[in-house]
């Protein structure tokens, strides 16, 4: 088809882009459009949506080490981590989280997005077969669509259809993907299980732990370092340092040949601008904080199972928390986003879900518990959450 | 084919990744291994490689900014842009960069990377061509295979190619992909032309001005903004706000309802953390020094054609220079290698480009001139890089 040109040429460009609002039109009627909502400073607002489960963003100790490191080392990293961007800082968090964590060695990205690219990509390609749960992280998902790999879809936590799609691959190399903790109900993995099945067909495993890190584990080291199987040769782990550790970026940990080849090969490493120096600071004062206090992810749990609880007994279809997430069900992608506007009118911020941030197409609110919140917090936040299912239409059946 | 799967098992995992030994020996005998030398905070190295070209990364004034805003909002963001990771500050900066370059409308993106994967993804999709460059940044062309689109890769600024595939594609939409300032060489795209081909065919036209902004335009606007199209309803661009501005992030710049359009769809804005207060703050304040000495950038083209005339006169193959950024070519990986090497071990860190790195296979120094080098600097930097070639072997033509 060659494409008739004088419509367009005479509209000077500016019908070009008319699609847009074909689609813009669409997604308001359907009540998907989004819009930013800019925070203020002063806030006095009830986080319930953030994922700060630690409480870390704003600690004094954390902000004061970012601000320290940005006057020393500059407000930007400069270039490329293999160019100018690298700094003794970036080396020491690298260190400490693979020290940390108790892999063998670890890599810092400008984002966990750009994390989960790198080591899904650099691991597979045209060669090799990747077998990933339903309900991964939309980077994850970027990472296998960027593979070149044959990419088989398993069920959600379904560790049989996971081994079937390994037994049977057509590829001599295979991975399997999963998130540790889901980020959208915060149900867990069976790594376990998983990392058996990869054994038993010669397949490495790569999880991403960024809702685990900080929350699950022993201090907070995460799911892997939970399921024991953190050291293992064959276990690529992924991190964010933007939830628990209250700064930006991401990691991938694993053995250290794992490391090197990112280093040399992964593109969104290679081709990016290292990590500033404030997040740097900010993630390795994070890990101290929790070394030093390591009862504040046993408190972020304790504060997700009871919101959990609380909401159960009042009646709305909520998630068992593995870890600081909690969701609750609503009714349509309306009455959801309804829900959480009339909480936040009234000073309590609950994050809602709506296509295409759902796997199923389910929409819900997602509640996110964190260490420094108190019981007078808990007590506002199930109050607010069930006055405003009443004027959303929300109908729950109290036990 | 089905795996057998004994080998594996008996080995525990340990021979799985084996295959990342066989590749790191092979890229070892090739000269292409990396590795990352970690910055000391006071080297007393001359730096020709880092993307700073304002000399703003570690100004006093960017820098106290941004560790102030780490005190006063935290030291991460805590969620997606969506959820609670915008603040006003995120707000105020992408009035400021639209405002400042000219255009609609803005949205800030944790890296230049993630901006650059956005803007493809979600202008394109199956019904779509997309027309790129073939020396386009590798976040870029990993937009366009995430993209579902059809491809098609014109010759390096060959503007009658990129005519001639927007005229016979077989799909309605389309979008003309390429740097402004390409970031190897440092020679610029066509800009008008380009965009005349997409005007002449209802195209949309995308621009990476990463190396554009801040050396290139009046005042620094960047490339888009000199070619005078920056307006335009059918243009899109894209900036870093980790070089000239010293800090870390990307942006998209276009239409409101392009910028509307991402905030509902695009997955690496949706599915990331929001960038840190930090580095919105120091970007702000890069802005508001641009504004105030304008003259920054012109020095920084001046430093660069005093570097390339040198070093031509030398009898070294050099580009001559747009923006900021110096081409010298080297005869192969290995002496590329040695010679930067050398300069390094002389106080001159240059930037060494290697394949996968180089669109061309050519390997090359890559030199970048900073707003903030003095005469004495650029006869340093001439006369090592002069004896680092004699010692690695890098033969020489002056004039």
């Amino acid at each position: 088809m060659t494409v008739s040109t004088t419509e367009a040429s005479s509209s000077g460009g500016e019908s070009t882009l008319d699609w847009i609002d074909t689609r813009s039109e669409a997604r308001a009627k359907a009540g998907l459009s989004r819009r930013l909502r800019p925070r203020t400073s002063d806030s006095t607002d009830l986080d319930l949506a953030s994922n700060d489960y630690l409480g870390l963003a704003k600690d004094k100790r954390v902000a004061g080490a970012a601000a320290a490191a940005t006057l020393k080392w500059g407000s930007g990293s400069t270039g490329s981590r293999l160019v100018t961007g690298s700094t003794e800082l970036h080396a020491e968090l690298e260190f400490e989280l693979a020290n940390f964590c108790g892999s063998q060695s670890a890599l810092v990205f400008s984002s966990g997005y750009m994390a989960n690219l790198a080591a899904v990509t650099a691991l597979t390609g045209p060669g090799t077969a990747i077998v990933a749960d339903q309900h991964i992280h939309a980077s994850l998902i970027d990472g296998t669509r960027l593979s070149k790999a044959d990419v088989v879809v398993a069920d959600h936590c379904d560790v049989g259809k996971v081994r079937h799609a390994l037994e049977t691959r057509g590829k001599r190399r295979a991975i399997v993907v999963t998130d540790s903790v889901f980020s959208v109900d915060g149900d867990i993995a069976p790594l376990n299980e998983l990392h058996e099945a990869c054994r038993a067909t010669g397949a490495a495993l790569v999880v991403d732990d960024a809702h685990g890190l900080g929350v699950v584990g022993p201090g907070g080291r995460g799911a892997v370092a939970e399921a024991g199987i953190v050291k293992a040769p064959d276990v690529i782990t992924t991190l964010t340092l933007s939830k628990s550790l209250g700064a930006q970026g991401g990691a991938v940990l694993g053995p250290s040949r794992v490391i090197r080849h990112l280093i040399d090969t992964a593109r969104p490493f290679i081709f990016d601008t290292g990590l500033a120096p404030s997040s740097v600071a900010a993630a390795l004062t994070a890990i101290k904080i929790l070394r030093e206090e390591p009862d504040r992810p046993e408190r972020a749990l304790t504060v997700a199972h009871d919101l959990s609880n609380r909401l159960k007994e009042a009646g709305f279809q909520v998630s068992t928390p593995t870890a600081a997430v909690v969701s609750v069900r609503a009714p349509s992608p309306e009455q959801a986003f309804q829900w959480a506007e009339t909480c936040r009118t009234s000073g309590v911020v609950v994050g809602c879900f709506r296509p295409p941030s759902v796997p199923d197409q389910i929409s819900r609110l997602r509640l996110t518990a964190r260490a420094d919140l108190t019981e007078a917090d808990i007590e506002r936040a199930v109050r607010v959450i069930r006055e405003s299912a009443a004027s959303a239409g929300v109908e729950s059946r109290p036990r």
